[in-house]
């Protein structure tokens, strides 16, 4: 029976650059489309490291030279919102012409522009981590950080740059939308790059100048629509302890209770399989039933089957 | 009893730029929120002439300089597609705001990347008018000419611009989940600068360098979504003849007969109120009982009451 999945899709599933993304998002489109045809009901998330470092960048590094182009100023939180539209053009695109070509109805083919509430007391925006734009003089890092507000750190040796904080998601603002979308078939693409991340005041959304990961924002999502599964896609087949060393072990089922011991002994790298071991763990944990999948984009369907990737499930 | 709207948003909506964009999408919500409160199923659209331009712009006049930013080169389709995000972000916020404070129920705002085919052989791509990016050299124009394949004329002395065509709208690919979105109360905005325009070559859609009359694209929508009415914001509370002479006459009401005359005799300026009138022609032809509005923005609740603005009807 098919079951009800959030795909949540790395960064190699989508290119560095316009060239490469048109290429990438058709081998990520066959992969998603593998799942659909196989009766699952999928939902997109997609990350946008490159993507929005990229829009920032032009927007902003040289504001100085775009003034003549009537541009102003453009905050990362809608540098986000332009990332989602800029990546969910071309996927959406290859997505609509794979189901076509292969007879796969679905009502549509749609990019919802996401915004994600984060806490303002969350802790990490006493703790910014995430480096954001260009390493910088030490001139300038004075001089952003004095008019712009930013937190800037010193890179071992190689500059300055600004960092943000990524905060956990708490909400997702369009989550009705999407369910709707979602219950009639409609296969969406939303919470891009972790979603805009935005703050709440009163009856206000505010955009917010941080880095939502995508993966737990795909885990939200996948909570909010009871999903039954989550996939993280990522660079290695499956989650492995003893990583790289001679007595490296890749795993294929984890309990939540020995993903927790392997991710308190340190078996997994802060910044990249950490996050989304603990991603995997919060949605296992959150309903019985619920499972994780982390596999290479190739082998969703595989792993889905239980063939291959590392299920993590309570 | 309560009407099903598609409003289309002019420019003077949205400001020129972001600052002025934040605080115009607060009036422009005032106004749409009082059609919703007043019974009535609206549905948004807006144009993206100075937004598409500056992205543009930005991303793409001064390309050289952003090789190190890790950016391609943009076409102007997804230039459009960013600029549904970057008009969207603050516009469904500033709705959600207004609903919230006003105790209006929706369930949810969203925006969604919307693409409008058009067709390969409308006769606009032969004949491209729509002028796109900054001034160039003769010198550079023929450069841009041979290495993009770009129209370019000479604009009365002020130098070499870029044209593209405006073709017709032919079909919104998202319609199925606007649609779904619509019936289940989630106020959409879509079709934003009159879609991404696109053609069709089997079952792929490809970007095209074109704009698509945001108007011609909402009256499409108001067809495919059996709208009531299509209301058309502009600069003018109605529609006039002899428009800026001594025997100026303000219209309230006009047939489609009467508006085709007037089309007919040169009475609405090509660019500026001949398409909207046109677009009303088509919609208010298009089935009984549907109308189109044009007014000002802050007089579409009076208008729809009857109070003023120009109705056009059959």
């Amino acid at each position: 029976m098919g079951k009800k999945i959030v795909i949540a899709l790395g960064g190699n599933a989508l290119g560095n650059n316009l060239e490469e993304q048109v290429v990438a998002v058709k081998t990520t489109s066959k992969a998603i489309v593998d799942l659909i045809e196989a009766g699952n009901e999928v939902i997109v998330v997609h990350g946008n490291g490159p993507q929005v470092g990229m829009i920032n960048n032009v927007f902003n590094e040289n504001y100085d030279l775009h003034k003549n182009d009537g541009a102003s100023y453009i905050p990362l939180a809608n540098c986000g919102a332009m990332s989602q539209a800029y990546i969910g053009f071309d996927l959406q695109n290859a997505l609509r012409e794979e189901c076509l070509n292969r007879g796969v109805k679905v009502n549509g083919v749609a990019t919802v522009l996401t915004q994600v509430v984060v806490d303002k007391a969350d802790p990490a925006f006493q703790k910014p981590t995430k480096p954001v734009g260009q390493f910088m003089t030490k001139e300038k890092a004075d001089e952003m950080a004095k008019s712009k507000n930013w937190t800037i750190v010193e890179d071992s040796g190689r500059g300055y740059r600004r960092v943000v904080p990524s905060p956990l998601p708490k909400e997702i603002a369009e989550i009705d939308a999407i369910k709707t979308m979602l219950a009639n078939k409609t296969l969406v693409i939303c919470c891009g790059g972790g979603g805009i991340p935005v703050t709440k005041e009163g009856n206000k959304l505010i955009g917010c100048a941080a880095v939502i990961d995508k993966d737990s924002a795909a885990e939200l999502l996948a909570e909010n629509i009871d999903a039954d599964f989550l996939i993280i896609l990522t660079a290695v087949e499956k989650v492995a302890i003893n990583f790289g060393k001679p007595n490296q072990e890749n795993l294929s089922k984890l309990s939540v209770a020995e993903a927790k011991k392997h991710a308190a002994d340190g078996q997994f790298a802060p910044g990249s399989m950490l996050p989304k071991v603990n991603a995997a763990i919060k949605f296992a944990e959150s309903k019985n039933g619920r499972s994780c999948l982390i596999t290479l984009l190739e082998k969703a369907k595989d792993g889905i089957e239980g063939k291959t990737g590392t299920i993590i499930s309570n």
